[in-house]
């Protein structure tokens, strides 16, 4: 996940040819029952679980269903199958592409699809001392962020387990996260998904498609995240560094 | 571009209700010609700029189109009018679509696109002094973010400007800059464009498109954005931070 290139380092005037680390993209290409759906640009690890993570989080597959994965790591292809076409739902991710954040959006059709869905009514409860030292945590196991400065950083935490994940996209991150729950069958409804990054719309809609009662960030969330977030029961927690913390939506879950 | 929330914040175990600032998320639906082609999540100021911005760093309509613009603020729309269909690449964007990263990645028919374009090849020179103190200024002039924490910041210099716009997308910050660009109807080859944010294989992607020479960041770069600027001959710079900065490519750029 790490690249050496050469690069001219600028220090007070002066200058100097030296070498530095930087974060790897590599491009990925996700097919369905083999059909060709989408190209990620991602830190090359973990691609497996990033595969299932993005067409679970993307609605594209239910959850639940029984998928075989194929993963062509030379050429960065990814194979899902899920047995039965009938399990793909690729017209109504053909509806939503037509207005649909490529590059950077999610369309009103999710927002839509989200909202129409149950709320997360998970009655779990967290202590906030908990939840600050999970974060620092994640910082500590950073290695590759340490190194390049170059990647988000997530982890889910659930009962025995604390799984963390890097990748140069904030959405990948978490995407790789959600695969690794679905591929070692984990069942575990109390989930506390950590993020080093921003909280944006998309990203509740990816928490609540996987069931995650409450995220936790370093950073800040938007208005529209925070606005679905109460909506769909998600307890947000936003710029949660050293002993401070915000909680955005649904309190009741932090102790 | 703010909004007011009510959060329950916490600070070494005690808590307290207070309001609190956030950056606005909206959706922005973008027409083509009256077609819906895509809903981005944004920050809602200068949406005329960011859907004249999007059409062409995307590659949907040529630079030098003449291109009207009806903007419904209220019901978050847009339509832009080339006058002549043929001016709409409509079915390669539909092609790469078919392999793109809707949420967060590019296509590989979009990185061959580009790497089969000229590469730029404007001889002109930047002092690092000049680029360390317009970072600086860039950091100065981020109202949103110094109030949120939640945007990221471009700039785009050029001789007799500097326009600076704030987007909760990264590449929106972006295309707002070269909506206005165009929309202003400026000329002006010697480009330099600053981010707050991390430098990925898009944003390479969509400067070319509009022909920037220099790109400055404050951030880290990938791997995959150092190669593309290499290949088709864009500077790169990196952690512009204080008085120090990385030069990932065309060195040359820089005195």
């Amino acid at each position: 996940m790490i690249k050496e290139v050469s690069i001219r380092k600028y220090i007070s005037q002066e200058t100097r040819e030296t070498v530095d680390w930087v974060a790897e993209e590599r491009p990925l290409t996700i097919a369905l029952n083999g059909v060709e759906i989408v190209t990620l640009l991602c830190s090359p690890s973990h691609l497996d679980e990033l595969a299932v993570g993005y067409v679970l989080g993307e609605g594209l597959v239910p959850r639940g269903a029984e998928l075989e994965i194929r993963l062509d790591e030379e050429r960065g292809i990814v194979d899902i199958s899920t047995g039965s076409a009938n399990l793909v739902n690729l017209q109504a991710w053909g509806k939503r592409y037509v207005t649909s954040g490529c590059g950077k959006g999610t369309s009103f059709y999710q927002l839509n699809d989200i909202r129409q869905q149950e709320s997360v009514s998970i009655l779990m409860k967290v202590k906030m001392k908990e939840i600050l030292s999970s974060m620092t945590m994640l910082q500590k196991h950073s290695q590759v962020f340490l190194k390049t400065g170059g990647v988000h950083s997530a982890a889910l935490q659930i009962p025995d387990h604390f799984i963390f994940r890097e990748d140069v996209g904030r959405h990948n991150a978490v995407d790789k996260l959600f695969g690794y729950y679905t591929l070692n069958k984990l069942n575990a409804p109390e989930k506390i998904l950590y993020l080093s990054g921003r909280i944006s719309s998309e990203i509740i809609i990816k928490a609540r498609r996987m069931g995650v009662p409450v995220i936790v960030s370093r950073s800040a969330p938007t208005s529209l995240a925070i606005q679905l977030a109460e909506e769909v029961g998600i307890t947000l927690v936003g710029f949660t560094r050293g002993t401070k913390a915000n909680v955005y939506s649904h309190y009741t879950r932090i102790e």
